[in-house]
């Protein structure tokens, strides 16, 4: 992918319907802030981010939980991605 | 559990109203944020968290009380479980 | 008391409006924060929270002076509590 | 007097209005924000309060200005007190 | 003068309008934020403020200018002041 | 180009439609922030930011994502550009 | 100038239409945040601002670009100023 997320940012893209039922995770409908599934596709490098050192834990095809309402949606080559702060992901599905 | 809290979130899963009963705590009607009572299903590894060191206190199987309106509520396999920062975990039970 | 604070939390019970009468505390009608009297049934290790130390100064069987609407109501055994941190206890009554 | 503050709180006691007419301070009707002149009946201890060494300046029997709508206000053996922070006292009178 | 300012706090006295004219300031109508013109009568030790060293650079009979909407306004002897922080201080006039 | 950001900030230049059809970037009609794609035109020297030390990883040249709701517009010589901080720039395309 | 800017402050004086044409900046009528074009006029001395080291990058005669609804405006011997932080300040044109 040539997406390169700055600073603390990861580029990830969600999972389908089918996809999720796979690995188990489906979404409440009255949440009152919809957790969403997707995948790792690239991890910016970290390091000090406003004065605070950053450790990236994430990896590329990471199967990650993050909040809905978190980061920006881009679309790209016609597949929707979406960027976000690694400590908008809530947690790695493994 | 295969789901992996990141930094120093923890997942935990509500405990029903039989549970509660047996260990005594009951929530009142009129609490403006009402608490909840629940296990620890997952703890994530704590450490540097934006910027400043989480040592993690809690360990799977601790009997918890939380506020209702923290955290991201998922289901996975069937089951309901919240997401959510062990310093929004107020109390455990012993 | 079972229940085991976090943090720098602290369980505390009201006291009823005769024993505030017998220590002399009166709410007054028009506060706009209402104060209220409180025993202390327990108290958090402290530690770091936060980022910053904190020292835990109250014991249990502490009478002290709190704001009414800091913290989480919990009722337990039939007898309701409140779980609130240290610094939103305003003084000790001796 | 048997109120303890905590941490960097002040217990205080307005002045009456015949006494702030002896000292000279008269409060202006229109001031958005009502300066008020009391005497200081109790000192907390200072020390770290939310991981900053705050040292006490104030003393029992200054008289000070504060803002009317910082703390909170508490009846005692029918006398009425603020509790608030040193911070929110603007000056003392000599 | 005897209010002693608190802190990184001193106490100004507005100048009059032809004491505006004489050194020159004059404040535009449609400021949204409509600055004033005064004279430092006391001025705070400084010192440790919310965790932070500051050092006082005003002196009294400095001419400064501040923000309208900074501060708490006091009468004292029939003279109005106003109490505000260093730091809501803009600009000295020479 | 012979604007110089302070601090910081970059200046950058919003691709036309054409070059984002190039680049394969399409934004999302529904997005609740617009992402947008631009050129860095000038990128400021960095430095103690706000007391903390800021790296510049942006040079002239690169293309970038940001929020379209950062920073300020201007137009210079009939050419409008952004000047936002570095922080606000999400990835780089390569 | 006689206006001594303290902190972090800076004097700016906002350019005129023409002299704006003649370096080339024009403000679009429809920018959320309008910028401006100034020249400063008094540079503060930087040091500690609120805990934070900050040196002045500004000198007297820099040519500006700063945001319209940022600082505080005063007229001086009939001139009109504005008196702001040098954060507030965007970018230098040469």
């Amino acid at each position: 992918m040539n997406i390169k997320p700055l600073g603390d940012r990861v580029v990830i893209k969600r999972l389908e319907a089918e996809e999720k039922t796979k690995s188990g995770i489906v979404l409440p409908g009255s949440a009152k802030e919809q957790p969403q599934m997707a995948e790792v596709m690239a991890v910016g490098p970290g390091g000090m981010i406003d004065g605070k050192e950053v450790k990236m834990e994430l990896k590329v095809g990471d199967k990650v939980i993050f909040s809905k309402y978190a980061g920006t949606e881009i679309k790209y080559d016609g597949v929707e991605y979406t960027i976000l702060k690694q400590s908008d992901i809530l947690a790695i599905v493994e």
